[in-house]
């Protein structure tokens, strides 16, 4: 199984509209990349690993699928669409990961 | 539920066993947190967003527990032990963030 992680950092002006996020953008992220992505999840950041400090991301999203492959073959035709909705929920460049999930 | 992550960043001279992570270090964080630990999972950095790009992590360790006084009531008495271990796995200085998880 891999994940493409969707890291949006956070900083002082940092926008990020988590109930578009969860009710608009990944519903029509999930039904454009079909059957392919086998499992999504959504974390909001609550804050960094000393007292009181934020949190690094102000939100990740998490995309599983089996391979690499099947992660791009299934992206690609909508690349387009799901950046494009980008601005309609927050105002951060988001960093992306692809990691092997081993556990 | 909320979510624990520590992140290792990746750099040219970054090392990190994942061996020893998983079989070790990941089931000795486990047996100290106990039943309040709810799930852990763990990935390892493919690559980043551009081709040919490296993966901004290069390990990411995720625990899940109910609330976030439930893992500070779980982790602060064995903090020194579980970070004391980091050196036997990694030269890098992991970044800790701390999120709701939404979906």
């Amino acid at each position: 199984m891999i994940k493409v992680s969707v890291l949006y950092p956070g900083n002082d002006d940092a926008t990020f509209d988590m109930d578009y996020y969860c009710n608009s953008h990944i519903p029509m992220v999930k039904e454009k990349l079909g059957p392919p992505c086998k499992n999504v999840s959504v974390d909001g950041g609550l804050g960094g690993g000393a007292p009181e400090s934020p949190a690094p991301y102000i939100a990740m999203g998490h995309l599983y699928f089996d391979t690499v492959d099947d992660f791009q073959a299934a992206f690609g035709p909508h690349a387009e669409a799901i950046m494009g909705d980008i601005p309609n929920y927050t105002n951060v460049e988001p960093i992306i990961q692809v990691s092997q999930v081993h556990i």
